[in-house]
């Protein structure tokens, strides 16, 4: 099947073999999904890079950050012949019948001028800290407001997995603004500007027996409280998007409404991605949905890899008509494509 | 084991029998966890009433609220020997994949001179309404905050379970604030004052995977905003409180700091009260925590009924050293007992 993705010819743009490892020790596993944004005159990714010890035959390893030390991190080490470990799939295993992740994740930025050729930097930008990031953080969604750049990020600890928000005007002092949404939720894309006078956000609660992964939309006086839930977008039985959707960067603003991009999963875990169309005034109504995905994974990277038949994207530039968006590949590599906002548009069914 | 609670000799003090249906055709099945509050010198319950059509011998139907039609209900009914329906427990069931409630809850007052002998209203207070209540609402804490009741609801629809919240000065006139703490959650509780400029809360998220249903506090500047998220408590393996815990009621302001009672449950589903005791001027601070509950399903009717072995409670009063709290006893029944605060601050572990 064709999809509407004009992939770079370079790519994967970035690998883990790219980038250096945190600490001693530790490699850096896959680069995953990026926050993107401008600034400087540069395009900038934000990248999750997923890290752990070496692996040794017959043992699992991974590290986490000691909540109450300084910066430290600790790495647990578990004999694979333990009955009490149980292996869920290359991203997740249990111990003793809890929960942790296979690999640790920070924020790191990389910078280009083209937007294609990056150069990663040496040190992570942002790591988790505190007892609700101890599991790393993970998938950024930058988005610029006013002046100032807001990262929502989901932040993985035994508490759950939930969004935490912080906030930059020079990439270099971060203002912290906590958890903006409690457990289960993840990939919380802001609006770049008011609308009716309100901030807006899209997020995905997880829920337990009712309800499933969906997309909801929630307003706020200041991006740091929230309310007003609403449900906009559901899994599709049978389709694409069939056992979960979540929302990638910030929507972008047309002729025709609020275009946000989206990933949606099926049974058998292949990531494509999809797009809603949201009232330009009252985002809370959807539109128009993709029937079809516009982007599906065919290339060699997006089949193949440490979660393959994978494309997931939080990231992407504008510039009139096109659309770059930056997305992670199989999990593990970084990758970029060229979209025509008006062919997705006309690819939307008629409202 | 004996407890802290002194029962009422008249429980159960309210029956599902006691309680007209809504409409022709329904009966009410139980009478739930009744959130609590005075005003106009009586003693307020707001019931859960949960309602079904009568069942018939080898079918099972529930009613759905319309969320399109103007407070119309829809019955669900299938045949217990389609292959497709799957009874989970007397509480919920599965058709085609997709989970129902066995019942339609709404919340209805009842009132009393001395906090014992209550006389059930006629028609319900308030219904589910719109498309994320069409499965009902439930188990309402009600607060005072500056004049104003604050009603904080679970309501559930097929996008998954929430809090909802509206609020009331004269019991007549309603406003809705929407949606305030997005799926999975339930058990929210509101602190009746600001503490530190800020107004709290305390929640229950539950989590897929990574996580559980523990006890959460949020912070707001206007009631219907939430963020800074935080956990404060974890369900204990091996503990009475092992499997969720959930707030009861708004939270006591003692000398030594926030009393909170909460219910706890175990690996069989049964339902006890604990205590937490919170920083009076930071209630993110756990001080204590009940090592053995204060109040166990022992009385009968505790015991056996819809869902047996179950107290809970999100109501109580208070008078001085006296509180009353209002429970719903095996997810059928309405009863009442009193606990001495200075006794239950005793039970706790040392700071």
């Amino acid at each position: 099947m064709p999809d509407l993705a004009t992939r770079f010819e370079t790519n994967p743009i970035l690998r883990p073999a790219a980038v250096k490892p945190s600490r001693e020790g530790l490699e850096v596993v896959c680069l995953l999904n990026p926050g993107t944004f401008r600034h400087g005159g540069k395009t900038w990714l934000l990248l999750r890079v997923a890290e752990r010890p070496r692996q040794v035959d017959g043992r699992i390893s991974t590290p986490i950050i000691d909540p109450y030390g300084p910066g430290g991190i600790t790495i647990l080490n578990y004999s694979l012949s333990d009955p009490e470990v149980v292996s869920r799939d290359p991203r997740a295993f249990e111990y003793q019948g809890k929960s942790y992740l296979t690999t640790l994740s920070h924020l790191r930025l990389a910078s280009s001028d083209d937007g294609i050729h990056f150069t990663v930097e040496d040190a992570p930008t942002l790591m988790g800290q505190g007892e609700l990031e101890s599991f790393g953080i993970e998938d950024s969604r930058v988005t610029e407001i006013e002046g100032r750049f807001y990262l929502t990020y989901t932040a993985v600890s035994p508490s759950g997995i939930g969004v935490g928000m912080t906030s930059t005007e020079d990439w270099k002092t971060f203002t912290p603004h906590g958890l903006i949404f409690p457990p289960s939720n993840k990939d919380c894309a802001l609006f770049p500007q008011k609308v009716g006078g309100e901030y807006l956000a899209l997020h995905r609660p997880s829920n337990l027996y009712i309800g499933g992964p969906f997309i909801w939309l929630a307003r706020s006086p200041d991006l740091r409280h929230w309310g007003q839930h609403r449900c906009l977008a559901w899994t599709r039985p049978g389709h694409w998007d069939s056992t979960r959707i979540g929302a990638g960067a910030e929507p972008i603003l047309t002729d025709r409404g609020w275009l946000a991009i989206y990933h949606g999963a099926d049974e058998n875990s292949r990531y494509c991605l999809g797009a809603l169309l949201l009232d330009k005034d009252d985002p809370g109504k959807v539109l128009s949905r993709s029937y079809d995905p516009i982007m599906v994974p065919t290339a060699p990277y997006e089949l193949t890899g440490f979660f393959g038949n994978v494309v997931f994207t939080n990231g992407h530039t504008r510039d009139g008509d096109v659309l770059t968006v930056y997305y992670g590949a199989s999990d593990e590599v970084i990758c970029g494509a060229t979209f025509s906002i008006q062919e997705i548009l006309d690819s939307l069914p008629l409202e």
